[in-house]
Formats: structure tokens, C-alpha cells, sequence
């Protein structure tokens, strides 16, 4: 008996098909399940279906949303000026922790990518363009990530939108904060000097 | 918003209480279930129940079965005279693989440990004592775990079967294949040399 029980190796198997979790990982995972009770082991098995089937995309942002809008969509207090476009919905509650940003939100699902095959039409600029037709955005933020592909997204995207009269920025590059100016590598730290301000 | 959607939040916690999963691993596990196509959640969800109830224990060795018997114990080609006694069922895979072991097991789920209030009771010797009462078995080979409580558990079991003319036996010890010597510990090391054999 080189393999484990069929029930035990499918439920490894699942594990093991996340990104970052080797073999090892998966078995100890599975041997968690194992050693739960009855209920927990029920709720587990709940939770990945109703994190399945209740979480849906906003109508509006394309954010995550366990109803037509998102919870900051439905937020009278947002400032729905200002958009700030994320590639992921992981992006949102990074930008959210920080308590600085009052506006709404935009997710694409993903960034400009001809390498894997994804063009604009791939990611939801075109949820965008619709909700900037009624004049009430004044400036659109891009908090792409700052790789090849998250450049090439906000350039396409800002190039459509300054037709329209709306601002478009994009976040500052420079030298993460607590971070040791030695290790900062060359293109950050020209993009930080280039970025200075005055003190 | 600071938090999560609660069917999501949820989720993150489940994943998050299995040991060695820290949040933000337990974040991106949680995404990609909400990744999944809707034939592949309700199968992961699937697999968590198939495993919980599915897999019980063996009657005669104790180990994870999904019938009254676990694999090994019903395989008539297995030598029933010679029984490994080891701590966890993952032992049992990891003896299994060498390919090498052609007796039965016994899992005892856990080792003796005072400090963690484990007596001989809490794990299952008496279900070991039961199987050596026919006169059928002639060894037993420990093989718990190369720690305090394992080697405390094997010496208590050994002078258990011994008065019984059971040959007791223990797992050699020595330096792994293929590691470097200079960096073997000190205990190791004089136990090798201790069980040196002739070549």
C-alpha cells in the first residue's frame, strides 16, 4: 500500500492544487480535517461553499460582493469623485487598511498582459469606461501594480480617459518606508529622486 | 471597511486555525477557492466531508481504514507475526514507502507524555496488548518516534511484552544517508557508532 485511503488522498489532492502548497503541506492539511469533530469538519466544508456561492461582483466596481454592491459602493460617505483602479480585489483591502482613501474603487481582475494572452478586452476596463460617462468622476487613480504589466494597464486605461476631461494619476513610486536605501535597487531609487518633493 | 465580507472572512479564518498557516497564506487559500468553478468548490467541499466521515479507524491496528479493516490488515500477504508499532498513521506511509516492511502495524495515535497529561491510557496500548494474546505474533518492532516521549513510550511497551516471550525490538539509529557527518549532533553520532555493524 504505497497510497494513501482514496478519501484521504482526494482531499490531499485538493489541497495540493493551491498555489504554494507542496505535498507535505497538503498531507498535514488533510491530517487537520481529519482530527476535527463532527462540526467542525461540517462548518469547514460550509464555509468553501458559501464563500462560493453568497461572494458575487459588485454591479458597479467589479469588487467582491455578497449582494448586487459592494459594501463601499453602498456607502453614502464614499467619495464617488475620485476612482481608484486596482488589479484585484486583494488590492482593495490593501489600499483599505491604510484609512487614507475616501473615494470608490474599480477592480480589473486582472492587468494587460499580451504574454498570457490577456488584452483589454480580458479585464473589466470596459465596466470602467461605463460608470465615467455621467460627468460625476473627477479623477481616476491608478493603483495597478508596479510591474511591466501594471504599467502597461494604467497607460492604456490613462490614454482612453484623457480625452474625457478626467484627471488621471498614478501612485507614487519610491523607497518603501522603513526600508534600508542600500538595498533599494537602481530603478526605484531613480524613480525616487525623479519623484522628490520639497521639505 | 476594514474587514472582509463575512462568508470570506469565515473562510480565511478556517484555513487559518490548521497549523503552520499563517494569515496571509490562509488569505490567498480563501481566494482561490473563490477562484474555483462551481463544479470544483463543491467538490473541495466534498472531499473535506468524504474524508471526516468516510475514514474511520481499523479495528485490529487502529490505523485510518475506510472499511472495518484498514488495507494492510486485510492483505492476506502480510506477515501477521511480526507487528511496527508506530505513533501516528503518516508513519505508517512513511514505513510503507521503503517498500522493505512486510509485517502489520500497530498506530498507537500519540506517544506517552506526562507534560501533556498522555499516560499509557489516553493512547492505544491496550489494543495492542489484545492482538499479541493468540501466541501468533513473535516480534514487535518499535518504531516511535527518536524523541523523549517516544523512546519512553517504546521502553514502557517493550517491558510490558517482554515477561509475554515476545521479541521486542527498536528502530536502529545512526547518521541518515546522504547527510554529512560533521554535522551530525553528538547523541546521534554515538549511538551510530554504539550500533556499528561489521562489513
Amino acid at each position: 500500500m504505497a497510497y494513501h485511503l482514496a478519501p484521504l488522498q482526494n482531499l490531499i489532492d485538493q489541497f495540493e492544487r493551491m498555489q504554494g502548497i507542496g505535498h507535505k503541506t497538503a498531507q498535514r492539511m488533510a491530517f487537520y480535517v481529519l482530527g476535527l469533530s463532527d462540526e467542525e469538519a461540517t462548518a469547514f466544508s460550509q464555509a468553501i461553499t458559501d464563500a462560493h456561492t453568497k461572494i458575487k461582483q459588485c454591479k458597479i466596481c467589479c469588487d467582491l460582493a455578497d449582494d448586487e454592491l459592494c459594501p463601499i459602493c453602498k456607502d453614502e460617505k464614499r467619495d464617488r469623485s475620485v476612482i481608484c483602479v486596482v488589479e484585484d480585489p486583494r488590492d482593495v483591502y490593501a489600499i483599505e487598511r491604510t484609512h487614507e482613501f475616501k473615494g470608490v474603487y474599480h477592480v480589473l481582475h486582472g492587468a494587460i498582459s499580451p504574454m498570457d494572452n490577456i488584452g483589454p478586452e480580458q479585464i473589466r476596463i470596459k465596466e470602467l469606461l461605463a460608470r465615467l460617462g455621467d460627468g460625476e468622476v473627477a479623477e481616476v487613480i491608478m493603483a495597478t501594480n508596479p510591474t511591466v504589466e501594471g504599467e502597461a494597464t494604467a497607460m492604456y486605461i490613462s490614454r482612453l480617459l484623457k480625452p474625457m476631461g478626467i484627471t488621471v494619476s498614478r501612485l507614487a513610486y519610491g523607497v518603501p518606508v522603513g526600508a534600508d536605501l542600500e538595498y533599494a535597487d537602481e530603478v526605484t531609487l531613480s524613480r525616487a529622486i525623479e519623484g522628490r518633493s520639497l521639505i
